[in-house]
């Protein structure tokens, strides 16, 4: 038997994360108490209304396929939100709903990237984003961003980075793993930059709902050649039941839906009724009190991890990470976090699991957990890094 | 802006059947009345302990991430089913739960074939089958089959094709669309032969569960070298809930592993839930009624089929299907289909949505509905039989 791995396997990394994730349960079945701070899922259940949605779809047995583009009632509700939420008109042809923000990468970039061909992004970014471009024999070209230009790509660099063999760029806004989103000016500018280029726009929206103090612009507000990336399982409360949605520029409809057809069959058909329930106004209020929590998470973390000597240059926009640079106790995040957790228990994602750029003086504090249990690994990190200087 | 579409999808077929689903549904519109024998799609609800299981899940609230290679629980289940109905003990670290047979192709696909590489399959297939290949930038290698080897791959056929080029072989039995099986020495010696040339075999097993008069013998029981894909679709009635699983050689678990986590994170926690009660032996029971009732109708559509001069070679042994030779009628069979929805409103699909081999002389006809609307339809087949000539 031939067990040759298919060569993209060799590029496509494991979460480093996952390593602390087996001490942490270890230690857990040692009786250590964990504050579990690495979880990009947050921590509040589903949504009554969303819940019940799905439920009463289920109980008349008929969990058939769906259309492979998806229910056209969601797909409907979907236009919608893009109207009274962006006040941007967007055809519902051009909407396909996927198993999660994962299923719309696959369709994106399973219609549009050809082996061997480049796609910019920043480092750091989410490590799946530059996965899915290995899946295809792509190449992921990550490049270094900082503070100056809230960690996300500018035209200008686009314009530097580009090459005959680019395809396009992708931007995460806002940002996992720094929460920082890119100005509405500086996606325009990057848009049309690529646009001029003649390459294809990318936009991972997934974070969107969770902003703090600012609204996220969606790169559909500046062009119709875009592909746009969204979920409901971040904002919405909805990561288990994988359901997410793509929205394709016109000329990938057809790509898309014969894509679709053979990748999936269709998105999980229970998943689709309960998001059905999402844009209800019942839910959107339940949601609104979630990201006014999140956002006094934020500044519970950003001013305790500040008061400790963690560099933050820019708080956060959204989502709900923090990107801190440990240069002041470390140039090894990732075993920081691994002494971590075994002297404290606090469980933290390296740097590493993001790209490279700095990454050793980086670590990912996500407040998927209450302020109680924030507030107590603060006074546990506390310890440790006095214990540790 | 760059509106080229990746290579790949330009060899990626829509199916022909849609164009008919589209009328099809134009005629209801119009107050017809259509009898839907396309659907590859049991018309059974969801047993209702399934329902019961993903029911008090998702009531739970708690619908979050599992891991990437699927619940614990589910795989250890999967794992006692291999032992239980098979006699064949397959280790739970090889099992990794799917969103449905598509996510198994995905996974099995994506760790091992490389671009340009080819698939050796049959010829009539399963459509998405050789668009995986093709998502992956491979090409699937299609050989003519026939009666003679009950539409299956033989050993001489693989030993034939095979170049530098191949990366294995796949065969699906119960095929779709035939219905027919291979014989277990057959499948022994094509996985002998797979192993020999230094291949790898993928073994597609959706269809194991519906079988009439036999039984189904998994490759597993010949080698562990092997990728095996399978559903929780078809036989236990759970298609919109998009569950399936593969079976991997041990060299591919860590590949495989880090594949799922990148391109899924993980399949619907609610539809794993709910397959926990796939195995119960109250859903069992329910199932075997089920499978009863497919025979019962596979007989009786047989026997009306060739009554009316339809050539069936073998009559099929599984799933739910009949490919019919239609050359004593048309040399095209997808304008009989076309013709034959129009004047009596009765849906098939067409022999070219599975190949090319004598496609526009065959036609499949799904006994996924009523043996009560199949007699109806036979009696309207007739007419337009009887009309035409």
């Amino acid at each position: 038997m031939d067990i040759r791995l298919a060569r993209r396997t060799e590029e496509i990394s494991s979460f480093y994360v996952m390593e602390l994730l087996r001490r942490a349960k270890q230690l857990e079945a040692q009786g250590r108490d964990i504050i579990h701070m690495e979880i990009g899922e947050p921590d509040f259940t589903t949504p009554q209304t969303i819940i019940d949605a799905g439920l009463s779809h289920i109980q008349t047995g008929e969990v058939k396929y769906t259309p492979a583009s998806g229910l056209p009632q969601l797909r409907e509700k979907i236009a919608d939100f893009y109207l009274q939420h962006y006040a941007v008109t967007v055809a519902k042809e051009r909407i396909f709903v996927t198993p999660g923000a994962s299923g719309g990468f696959l369709l994106a970039l399973g219609a549009s990237l050809n082996p061997e061909e480049e796609l910019l992004m920043a480092d750091p970014c989410y490590p799946c984003n530059s996965n899915f471009v290995r899946l295809f024999d792509g190449h992921a070209r990550t490049i270094p961003v900082d503070a100056a230009s809230h960690y996300q790509l500018t035209a200008a660099q686009i314009k530097q980075h580009w090459t005959p063999a680019t395809k396009g760029a992708l931007i995460a806004s806002p940002s996992n793993p720094t929460g920082t989103m890119i100005a509405a000016e500086q996606l325009s500018e990057v848009i049309e930059t690529v646009n001029e280029l003649g390459g294809c726009f990318y936009s991972d929206e997934i974070y969107h709902g969770l902003v703090y103090g600012k609204k996220a612009t969606t790169a559909l507000a500046f062009s119709d050649n875009v592909f746009v990336i969204n979920s409901f399982s971040k904002y919405f409360g909805m990561t288990g039941w994988r359901v997410g949605w793509l929205v394709v520029p016109e000329a990938f409809i057809e790509a898309t839906e014969k894509l679709a057809q053979n990748i999936f069959i269709a998105t999980a058909t229970q998943s689709q009724y309960a998001a059905l329930a999402a844009f209800d106004p019942d839910t959107l209020t339940e949601l609104e009190q979630r990201r006014v929590n999140f956002e006094q998470r934020r500044d519970f973390l950003y001013n305790a991890l500040v008061r400790l000597g963690f560099e933050i240059p820019i708080k956060p926009d959204g989502a709900f990470y923090i990107y801190a640079n440990c240069s002041k106790f470390t140039d090894d995040s990732f075993q920081f976090a691994l002494d971590l957790l075994e002297a404290e228990g606090v469980a933290i994602t390296p740097g590493k699991d993001f790209g490279d750029h700095k990454a050793n003086h980086h670590l990912r504090f996500a407040y998927t957990t209450s302020i109680a249990k924030i507030a107590v690994a603060m006074q546990r990190l506390e310890n440790f890094i006095n214990n540790k200087g």
